[in-house]
């Protein structure tokens, strides 16, 4: 779309080469359409006016302007001095003013504003038109020469730092202009500048001029056009300072598009009681509700209400205040946000009475009121349910699901300095509660009815327990995909990894982040939604959407808020071709998955099951047996654990497909870490510690990541992938019997290389079902299928697609693999590498097309040469990115799945997919 | 060319569908080139017979059969009776005896024959056609009757065993027949069968009935007929019997070829002493000399000659003994190499002064006489340049370039049951020495004057003085590509890796190997060709190819075997098309390499070198720097060490390109490990032991081959880039000041992940290049590009190729990724992989076509589209492999690179790839 429209917008400048584009309460040159050319304010200022709305007049010098001026170091274009004297002979015409005239003065304001904001980047120039002789006529026609005196004192101060770049100097703290004025308020005896009187403010004014002459060589222009002429210069000029280049880096804006310069005359709130200014919402940005939310300040100008020195009021109040410009801009807001068909934040001034809008654009809000401004609006019939669609930013959905902290206690504690450091924003929520060391401290703390933080350098998998306790995950080391945020994430918890101040000691019980000591026991709060640390408490609460998925909200009738996500949801699932399924491991996150709406499981870890109760023992003996004998042993008394285990997923899911994975990480992860376990270990296993430990050796490897794990095991010890194949099959005969509903199991081994490693595989797993299913008198339909998870997987596909019914991309392993990063230690140089710009975004977060999409392509390509229709999905870490959904969608995969709290997430974005691709 | 044969043969067959081939000295139904239907043996044999050579008359069953019989379960298709019949018939006219006459019976031998050989895999038997009357008949007709009674014996136990299968009874250790035996010699007080009378035999025959009537119920089978069909079965039964399965899964042999039977008329050399048989080669097989080679035994059989009862003579002897026939065996042997333009390989028999011919095949030869026989026949315009490039196997050089032990003293410790173990034969060659399980312990030891060999679990780069130190190296744990087994090779050291059976202790300094305890400074001796493990010394000689090549040897005249390497190298390369280079990080190994043949250097791991002197010092000084300040500081000092490196490389390689990668390996494997050498690195770095082991812990990494390792040091920290850059350039310019030769340095930047990682490297060195250029007043030609060897990197190869000028394809690490196992850790499951049949071979020592070698193909094509003519080469493990090396060709790369001792291989193999691709 957007592309036709600046083509437009120059083909109408090659008619009439425009480089200045006038605005007034009469029409304009330009619309909303042109931001390219004029700017987000610009373009949004020429709307205004063509509405026919109070708008100071002024012009735009278009970005275009600013890309010469960039490129030829510093000079115009030949034709814009004239555009510009144009410009400002109507401004004049306009308001009957004239620049430079001591009488009446026309005073400006000149503005940069880009395509897109960037708030506080660029530099502004207020009140230029002001000099010895028309800061008289100010006085005169504003009958305020304290508050001419000022304007002009700010302007002179304003100007030498913006333009003529006077800033302190060598060896001073301060600029000249800032000593100057403390030199003043010291002599006076008074503390701020508004105590000083016009004389005080004159000497000011003329002290300014004495360092201006000091350190530029030459006299402060008193010429209004030499003025005006500098400022834009320097706005131009800003575009490529220090401050804006790192921002635009940071944003991903492309350094030619330029700024445009925004020229506006001056209208003053603080001319007396019947002037203000203010800033509003066409809806409540907190909430979404429809009702006409703002502040404002009487006498004062638009800095007044950012500083937050004086407490502005509510705009209700603005009716008594000023009734007539009150009702105006009511219907103001109501056409702008009619006209734009999207809430508007507005800026407007009221100079002796009269309205003025200074400012529109879309208004920022939070993610409830992202939703249900997005599925009002539908209802109001002001935008289609697929735009409403593509209007919430999926990752907002996170705000309505997890629990937030209280805003005043927040507040409070930010501003008591209790932020103790930021980590990675790993698993979203707040949460507050005591600091635990160890997964069994974690656990016995919860048992006592205490919220718990675990606090650990990096969580391992006998963690687990420990984690399930907890109401949120603190780490030190691991990224965005590591064991602590995978975890976390699928099981809902709050989590902030990789906390690299975090200086942790689990053995003592405590923690030092930057001179703060923590000890267990101490109470922390972790905001996972930013990635903040706060020490001591800050409360928080459950969302409403969760009370009402879990039913415990069904009772009363659904808040507005509940009542958009359920209509949102529902669109996105008839608009969505993408199937959603979530990663879950247990019964529970089942149900969670089911409430979010995921239609099946595409991943459960059987290993994630092991560390529970006496599982973990029968695991280590098996693990630790000197030969098939003993494995298959140990294997016998893990196999009834595993099959309640699968029967109570199937029995959760009801009939929804279940990808099971066979055992894939390496062996030793379940082997215990510390001494005293060790000891205990071999004692029950009967043999020394010294034993133990040869056999423990004997299984440590250099690159874990790349060892003997995932298939690699089956195929060593097919016993092992035997004994799953029961316990899943005959899990599955048992739910078919007694629930009568029957259940669809897809086997996944994982960690394929070849072709033949899933055809031995998959020889044992329908071994297994034929031997189970004769001898339970039942068959459940099943498919054997493997995560397509290391870069050989998907370049021999094709072969692999003759044994494999469906391929589920296990994108973290094989993003691992193709960039040659562990995810866990990636942390390491990642953050490094997207501030260098090597990286778009974490390639563990955001799905990498050029290179894993690649990959991903041929491995579709071939699969499907090889089997028709065969099925294809995603479990990685990836089926919960909104991004990373539009490669699946792409891809034209069957499905993606993500844990449990991502669900909603997913749904959403897969409907953008399917939108986006039509 | 195979097929096509195969393809022939069968439609012969249509024509007339034979399953039995029928041969005598007047002709044959088949031919040498019918080895798919008549097995090797069948074919020669045939072969022979064409030519007019003195076969005993016979007759070979299809391999067809084979198939029909393992097929249907044990049958026979229905014609053939009818064509054995008649094929029997014209045995008995050709040699006037008849099969089953008492007077003058006709006995045959029944051989199994594959169409590629499988010694001693399946069963044979001899003398049928052999019972209570024919025996009557072969001692009249031998005059000997001891001699037919003993073959009778003979062949009762042999048809036993291999037809009946009447093995030991149960509880038993030998079988009946061996325990009548030992009855028999025990009552009449003898120690050998030959001992006893011909009563004795008698009595043995008719125990020997009565155990097979117990055995089977049956009667031994007395008719000639009889036996044959049962024989012929088991022949075809063998085929599918555990051991000859197990063979052809070794040998990659397909079970469905089957084998053929051949039927032959039985001839005697041990029917006095104008009898005798023997083996012979038309050249010596050890040394390749143009002499008729051979060992005979008069009045012995065929299995005399092999079980080495007694000593064979000499052939030239024969000439005295039996002239007549040696005459003819001179002829024939002559006739037979013309025929097969190739060495063979002979047995042959005298019965009564005539000479039978019993086989001929292609002779089995060392790697000295494979390389001089092929040169011979070149010269003899037996075969073409070509084909002699053909018939060495490039693997077989390294026999001419390694040590090997005296033959005399292996064969006595292998007597001696000296052979402890046996590992991967990671670096050929033969090296015996005193055991040193310290890199410290191996340079006193060596500079001591000893020959050492240095053992350790696995080693490091710590290690590399004591591996230079070193004869031979032997570890535990890792595999064909592990640390030790890439140095030992790129050095040219004897390597035995991986050897599992080997339990090091280091610290205590001694070794256990299957209960033999083995402790520093003993003597050992290591065969890296083989992988054997020997205790004790085996003396050793250096080879004269190397003598020569450096120089040694060319006082003297060359020898038949240098003089024949030498032609064959230069051949080799007229007719390769790939460039060889070498992997090399010192200018000793250039020299070598430039000795062997290498055209450049394809890979300098300037990491290699830190280790020596005092480099180590900086470079962890550098590493363990707080900040850029002190890195920088560091470096400083690394600077002209570094420098002096490239100056001595540049200067031994002539302006001949050099390939230098910039830092590769994670920091902290520079980093000691002893709790001394950390203590004495933080006494000199001036902290405490803790704050070092802080900093070292903050370094460790899960998995450091997927760490922060390769460019991404250099993107961290560009001041190491920087150096480096700065060393090399400023070496370059000082050696062509000085030498007047411009060296041609090209830059590679390792483990690119993005285009935006070499663009950022590459800056650096342009820069630095051009800064020391104008400092040094003289301009060095010189190429930045990447080593790819991630499979992003291979996936946006096109990006990468704008700035990259050459890709050198890691294949190591790339293989590593591709296929998610870490060449470390891969030992544990990579054997069993290669046994099950889920690779064809380690993918770390033969590059994998279908995977890997796609990836390359992405990149090749890419990067070829994006850059024209951009130069590739390899510079990984397989560059020296010479399967591999054809994948290379058919790739299109430019060049392989590989250790010094590697480049005649590979010289030889990019010539044999040159000419199968044509």
């Amino acid at each position: 779309m957007k592309p036709a429209k600046t083509a437009r917008a120059r083909s109408n400048r090659n008619a009439k080469p425009l480089h200045v584009y006038y605005f007034d309460d009469k029409g304009a040159d330009g619309n909303k359409d042109m931001k390219d050319i004029l700017g987000g304010k610009g373009a949004n200022l020429a709307e205004m006016c063509a509405l026919g709305m109070p708008v100071p007049p002024g012009f735009t010098i278009s970005t275009e302007v600013c890309t010469f001026y960039s490129h030829t170091g510093g000079t115009f274009p030949p034709t814009l001095r004239g555009e510009m004297i144009r410009a400002v002979e109507r401004m004049e015409q306009a308001l009957g003013r004239e620049f430079g005239n001591p009488d009446n003065p026309l005073l400006v304001s000149v503005r940069s504003g880009a395509r897109v904001s960037m708030p506080g980047m660029m530099d502004t120039v207020l009140n230029l038109g002001l000099n010895d002789e028309t800061v008289e006529g100010l006085a005169k026609r504003s009958g305020n020469e304290r508050f001419a005196w000022d304007s002009y004192r700010r302007f002179l101060q304003m100007y030498s730092d913006v333009v003529l770049d006077i800033r302190a100097d060598p060896g001073e703290q301060a600029s000249p202009f800032s000593l100057e004025i403390q030199r003043k308020k010291k002599a006076r005896g008074v503390d701020s500048v508004i105590e000083l009187e016009v004389e005080d403010l004159k000497d000011l004014v003329a002290r300014f001029k004495k360092i201006v002459k000091r350190r530029t060589g030459e006299d402060f222009p008193e010429s209004p056009a030499d003025q005006l002429w500098g400022a834009i210069g320097a706005v131009f000029g800003s575009w490529n300072n220090d401050r804006a280049i790192a921002y635009r880096e940071m944003n991903r804006i492309p350094g030619d598009w330029g700024t445009a310069v925004n020229v506006m005359a001056m209208v003053f709130g603080n001319m007396g009681q019947d002037s203000g200014t203010g800033v509003a919402f066409t809806r409540d940005p907190a909430t979404g509700e429809r009702r006409f939310y703002g502040e404002f300040l009487m006498n004062a100008q638009g800095e007044d209400v950012v500083a937050g020195i004086r407490t502005p009021d509510q705009i209700e109040k603005l009716e008594k205040l000023s009734p007539k410009a009150y009702k105006q801009l009511l219907r103001i807001q109501k056409k702008l946000e009619r006209h734009y068909r999207d809430m508007q934040d507005l800026e407007f001034t009221i100079e002796n009475g009269r309205l003025f809008m200074l400012q529109c654009r879309s208004g920022k809000r939070t993610g409830f009121a992202s939703v249900r401004i997005a599925v009002d609006m539908v209802g109001e019939r002001l935008i289609s349910q697929t735009e409403a669609l593509m209007r919430v930013d999926p990752e907002a959905l996170n705000q309505l699901l997890q629990p937030v902290f209280d805003p005043k206690q927040l507040s409070a504690a930010k501003k008591e300095g209790r932020l103790l450091t930021k980590g990675l924003n790993a698993g979203p929520g707040a949460a507050s509660g005591k600091v635990c060391f160890t997964a069994a401290d974690a656990v016995a703390m919860k048992a006592k009815g205490h919220e718990v933080l675990l606090v650990r350098e990096e969580t391992s998998p006998e963690d687990i327990r420990g984690m399930h306790a907890s109401s949120g995950i603190l780490t030190a080391r691991g990224g965005m995909t590591s064991h602590a945020a995978l975890v976390a994430r699928q099981m809902g918890k709050v989590c902030v990894a990789g906390a690299g101040e975090c200086e942790i000691d689990c053995k003592k019980g405590r923690m030092v982040v930057n001179g703060t000591v923590v000890k267990a026991g101490d109470e922390l709060s972790l905001n996972g939604t930013t990635g903040e640390v706060y020490s001591g408490s800050i409360s928080t609460r459950q969302s409403e959407v969760l009370d009402y998925l879990f039913g415990k909200g069904r009772k009363k009738k659904a808040s507005a808020v509940v009542e958009a996500y359920e209509k949102l949801m529902t669109w996105a699932d008839k608009h969505r071709t993408l199937g959603v399924r979530t990663n879950a491991d247990q019964p529970d996150q089942c149900l969670t998955a089911i409430a979010f709406g995921a239609e099946g499981v595409g991943l459960t870890r059987t290993e994630h099951m092991f560390f529970e109760g006496s599982k973990i023992d029968a695991v280590r003996e098996m693990i630790l047996a000197a030969d098939t004998a003993g494995r298959e042993r140990a294997l016998k008394k893990l196999l009834p654990l595993q099959r309640k285990d699968f029967e109570g997923i199937f029995k959760a899911m009801q009939g929804r497909p279940v990808t099971v994975r066979t055992l894939d990480p390496p062996l030793h992860e379940f082997l215990p870490h510390e001494p005293a376990q060790i000891k205990a270990l071999a004692k029950e296993l009967g043999v020394t510690v010294k034993v133990l430990q040869t056999k423990m050796n004997s299984l440590q490897e250099f690159n874990p990541m790349l060892g003997h794990r995932g298939c690699r095991l089956g195929i060593s010890f097919p016993e092992i992938t035997r004994t799953q194949a029961r316990a899943l099959f005959e899990a599955a005969c048992n739910v078919a019997k007694r629930t009568k509903v029957m259940p669809r199991p897809e086997i996944m081994i994982p960690l394929v290389s070849t072709a033949r490693e899933l055809e031995l595989q998959a020889d044992i797993v329908h071994e297994v079902a034929a031997e189970v299913f004769t001898r339970k008198k039942i068959s459940v339909p099943y498919l054997v299928g493997t995560m397509i998870e290391l870069p050989r997987a998907c370049l021999t596909a094709g072969e692999i697609a003759s044994t494999a019914e469906f391929f589920s991309f296990g994108t973290n392993d094989l993003t691992q693999t193709t960039y040659g990063i562990s995810r866990d230690d990636g942390g390491h140089f990642i953050p490094e590498y997207i501030e260098k710009d090597i990286f778009q975004a974490d390639p563990f977060a955001s799905l990498d097309a050029p290179g894993v999409g690649r990959l991903m392509e041929i491995a579709c390509a071939d699969g499907r040469r090889a089997r028709r229709g065969i099925k294809l999905g995603i479990c990685g870490e990836h089926g919960g990115d909104p991004r990373s959904i539009q490669v699946c969608q792409d891809l034209g995969l069957d499905y993606v799945s993500c844990s449990p709290y991502r669900v909603p997430i997913a749904r959403l974005a897969a409907a953008q997919a399917a939108i986006s691709k039509n």
